[in-house]
């Protein structure tokens, strides 16, 4: 398969038609997807926005597993633009009944499916199927494999921007697995296309990334470390799979070591916040009570997570309606 | 977790918001959700009800299990009234991938989830969700363990109402497995609340709830005695689980002894109106041949099932809408 | 349960209430339909067909297993006439937690629903359901066992139609597992009933089926022979799991045998069209370079699915709306 970074995310007139990756998403780009997903943001508690910009357009939902949070989330994104939306429990990486993932594709499309949302384990899938779909069908990737989570990227950084500012003035730590992690991926992508002030990351040396991914960040291999005075503590989920693999302490003894703890946290700029994507495995990675505190924005992640997707969704297919 | 009974379900101004238990409701308020639910009745055969009362609300259905009738009862009533419903398969008690209940329910809010329409096999988590939710947010339960089940106690009551007319006038048996039901006892409280002239529980002695549960019941251990004139019976599912499990006699030994058959339903009033919550297992508990006669009012439950479901999520959110 | 020839699908007014089986429906009926389907057809890249001709209709699609092109190409159908439906994932023929499938069925049909869309594999179930449900509710056929798909008939017509002009005119060959397929056997009754100029099978003797079946129709065991002259070739999905309990080659083997290549479809008419339900085995019935070639018109027919159901449904449950 092509890798991903080939793929052509443009039509020729510059608009954009796939999201896989936010590698070669600039700046001016990511701010309009940005402002237009805060148009859709509304309190907890408000009614949720509604529009029939994508009345008649059709999307699949294809997820391998059902998956909760990301699926329903694009699935509401959908639905409150006025689009239909089916999901579908698909596995394209693998030959479900001898049939090819291309020959699956192709019949959704024959179907008048406009959007594919993927959700898949296997690299390069992505790709591989924006390359071989129709001209008027767009791809948006709901997290590939270890490599890129576009929609979370742009969600965290909406949320920086709400409760902290322009994302340029911030030192941002991301904390965690980021070796295996896909929202580590595509938070560093769009922080330093939005010219983060400084970035970290923060990690056991077995949960380090390459030396050749993440140029530019400061490497930290302890919290009281990394954490010294940034503004954002973006904690990662870690899998519990992880421990028996590696060298990685197990539960409770990564949390001792690499646990977000109050005390920890102290380290950090008094005004920071903190994320995490979710789900959370508390008394892991995090202590509840900071889960749960006054500088956690986790659930503001979620709720930014239907608007990034509502203005993604328009921003791909709302040409095609009307 | 919080017992059951020390949950509010109402909002400060008295008005309904969450319905988890029947036990508290009185008999008002139960009187007007069952007009309510009157008035969403059809014929099978009719154009079913279709309102925008609840237009702009959005609605999760969180079955553990892919539940067919009251899921789908719950969804067809909620698109009914305009909702936007999404259908979430989730294990609230077990702790899927460590995420833990109450994040899962926050998140679920966050992507402005109005009502949550739960079952669930671990008593308390409906109370507990409950306790935590967002002050604009109902929680429904759609059975919950052994406990509840009150949307079905509401339709319970309507077909009794529209077939033999007021509650307190009626002399009615609960047969079968009482002390695992949650069927049971929906509607031992609101047969109770709704002053019912007598009220007989029957089973044999190992499927009999604790003497401090059913107060006020008749208990007889046969239909010979325990029909002798009542005007109705309730026909419980047995689960044939229970059968290994206690000294229950098997399938057909039980309908010998306690199954519903001509002969003993000929022991009840002539006028005797037959329900069962389904599904049935014919020949164990109830005879096919009563199960489809001219007594059996079965399938109307099912039909009143969709519109009590209406007038509750109606009642709960319908305040928001508009 | 009742033969499937039993089953009267026209109410009786003459008009089509149920479609289970393309048996016995006449050439102009079925010339009504493809007309019908035929105005609902797009281009891919056009924006679908969008009526409210089934408003106030509900649908429900029972299938066993989640089968995905058939039930998305229901539920787009559905949709685009503006009907509600409800995917149910049931067990109509084994009796999931002991409930019998008329009781499933009639629980159904007191949520008022007004046409059921059934797959199932036990032969029979379908007209069983067909000839116990309320006057006012529809049975389509989805795929039944080996005997019956009745609206993969209409799309292949539809499609034949469309690329090589009228079913009289053509040399059919239908290609492979003959013996076992739904699909062979509903095109066999829709291109017998439309007076095609000649049919053939071609098949390995173990894949043939009975004598007293496909009357009428020329019998091949080779592909050279089978398909010299043809107009139209029409595969079949071979089911690997075949290949052990019979004497049938395996994969490779069947494909060197019994595969269609270049050079065998060089055997027929220049200008014949290539036909496949799917899913496809890719170098087993068939060779990549085909299935993508100029002569396949593969991806038609998924389109055209959609645009059959579309009018199935309109023609059974149209008249109930308004």
């Amino acid at each position: 398969m092509k890798p991903v970074a080939m793929i052509e995310q443009r039509r020729p007139d510059g608009s954009l038609r796939h999201l896989i990756t936010l590698e070669d998403l600039g700046r001016q780009e990511i701010e309009a997807l940005l402002e237009r997903a805060q148009y859709y943001v509304r309190e907890v508690g408000q009614r949720p926005p509604a529009s029939e910009r994508l009345k008649g357009v059709t999307i699949a939902n294809l997820f391998a597993e059902p998956s909760t949070r990301t699926r329903v989330s694009f699935e509401l994104a959908a639905r409150r633009l006025g689009a239909e939306v089916v999901n579908i429990e698909v596995q394209l990486s693998s030959r479900a009944k001898g049939e090819t993932m291309l020959d699956t594709i192709f019949t959704l499309q024959s179907l008048h499916f406009d959007v594919f949302v993927i959700r898949d384990a296997e690299p390069g899938v992505l790709a591989h199927v924006a390359a071989h779909v129709a001209p008027h069908v767009s791809v948006l990737s709901a997290g590939e494999a270890h490599l890129s989570h576009p929609t979370q990227g742009l969600l965290d950084a909406l949320t920086i921007r709400q409760h902290k500012g322009p994302i340029a003035a911030q030192s941002i730590a991301i904390v965690g697995d980021i070796r295996h992690s896909r929202v580590a991926r595509s938070a560093y992508q769009i922080f330093r296309a939005l010219g983060a002030r400084q970035l970290r990351i923060v990690a056991p040396v077995a949960l380090m990334p390459e030396p050749r991914e993440f140029v530019g960040c400061l490497r930290f291999e302890t919290l009281e470390e990394g954490l010294a005075g940034v503004d954002v503590v973006m904690m990662l989920r870690v899998q519990k799979e992880r421990f028996a693999q590696t060298e990685i302490p197990d539960g409770d003894e990564y949390f001792a070591r690499y646990g977000l703890t109050a005390a920890r946290l102290a380290r950090a700029s008094p005004a920071a916040i903190v994320m995490h994507p979710q789900p959370m495995n508390r008394g892991v990675e995090i202590a509840s009570d900071i889960a749960d505190g006054p500088q956690s924005v986790i659930r503001a992640q979620v709720s930014n997570g239907v608007a990034v997707r509502m203005a993604v969704l328009e921003a791909v297919a709302g040409g095609m309606s009307a």
